[in-house]
């Protein structure tokens, strides 16, 4: 479980409501229950209830099980779609190991006026929790394509999946050091975001294979090369 | 849209009620206008609509715009999970281009007695029809572990993730030929299915990066790493 608190030797950790309810009511456990905890810096803690009522609790810290695992400094910026499936890319980028994920409003973007940024970071941190994390990647607020590549610092390279290359065979860059992965709404990117792209030296277009893919499937296939050729995977 | 009858040259397409009403009634096409037919064995045609009404219609093939494009002889075999992410990993499949899916049950799978093969059918074709694809993967019936390998083709080899690697980096084999990619539930295999798999000489277990993955999430990136290795993407 997430706490927004200090985790070590002799931490006590109050909980909230939500978690007291969660733990007590839901998961039914008692004082002197096992809880691992994680505060995305200090790893992963195993705890003991030291007190537990159904509105309050207190847990104290007991050994470090885990150490702080970072990600990469892989960055997911991808175009919101479907409530759904943003959702859904926001859970496969904290599983995968992305640093921060970061909303982008593109030309043919449907759906970013629903863009929540605090449920974003809610279904980052739950995605962390279910697959035992240490780490909760930051959700940004919703950015513009153009004032986002106009203050683009380019010592962090962009992959971006380029639909126009779906015939093109898949090269993988293998540098080292800072990247983004950009995946674009249903339809792509413009003609004019594209050459707006392909015009940056830092940036690198790959083809996903001789199928369209969907938004959410090339975010996850993205990320799986991108982890596999130069990140933590090898 | 996918149609069960031959597409080429002459050839005229009576619709079923459904798909009358969807292409009538909710995309408001009338006499004339344009659709892409697929059947999974023609390729893709553009037909004209001949006659529509509420109930029926009839389009008459014009032209392939697209040729048959088969995946490569990859078999996704995968233990059930819940319902929607079940509904998940048939559509990614059909999308990331396997050539068949295989519902498993293995000895933590949950979700087996809930499987409809018919409805994954059913996932498949409209993930096809999605991404413009020409080829419908068959959603094999619901089998069990410890059968499906007693008759296993050795022809056929078997990439497994596996859990218990979390730690192990990922060396990916390069073997052409007939494959399938087997992905437990959560939980992952049993200690006792881990060995049946690691005797078996045609089967490479690989590891997923330092994360643990939910079955869905696997599933994809086990997908994508195949494609870029042995399959039809480099």
């Amino acid at each position: 479980m997430y706490v927004d608190h200090p985790l070590g030797p002799q931490e006590r950790v109050a909980l909230s409501r939500e978690q007291a309810h969660y733990l007590f009511g839901v998961m039914r456990l008692d004082v002197g229950a096992d809880v691992s905890l994680f505060n995305g810096r200090d790893g992963e803690w195993r705890a003991l209830v030291a007190a537990a009522s159904k509105k309050s609790g207190v847990l104290d810290c007991v050994v470090q099980t885990k150490p702080l695992q970072m990600p990469p400094d892989l960055w997911l910026v991808f175009a919101p779609i479907k409530k759904d499936r943003t959702s859904f890319i926001v859970e496969k980028a904290a599983e995968l190991g992305a640093a921060r994920i970061v909303p982008l409003q593109t030309e043919y973007t449907q759906s970013a006026n629903r863009v929540r940024q605090d449920r974003l970071q809610a279904h980052a941190l739950e995605a962390a929790e279910q697959c035992g994390g240490t780490y909760v990647p930051e959700v940004a607020e919703l950015q513009k394509f153009a004032k986002m590549l106009d203050t683009w610092n380019p010592t962090r390279r962009i992959l971006f999946c380029d639909e126009a290359m779906v015939d093109k065979p898949l090269i993988l860059p293998t540098n080292a050091g800072p990247w983004a992965i950009l995946i674009g709404p249903e339809g792509g990117f413009s003609d004019k975001e594209r050459d707006r792209l392909n015009s940056m030296l830092c940036a690198h277009a790959i083809s996903l294979g001789p199928r369209i893919l969907r938004a959410d499937t090339a975010a996850v296939a993205a990320m799986t090369l991108w982890q596999q050729a130069m990140g933590d995977w090898t």
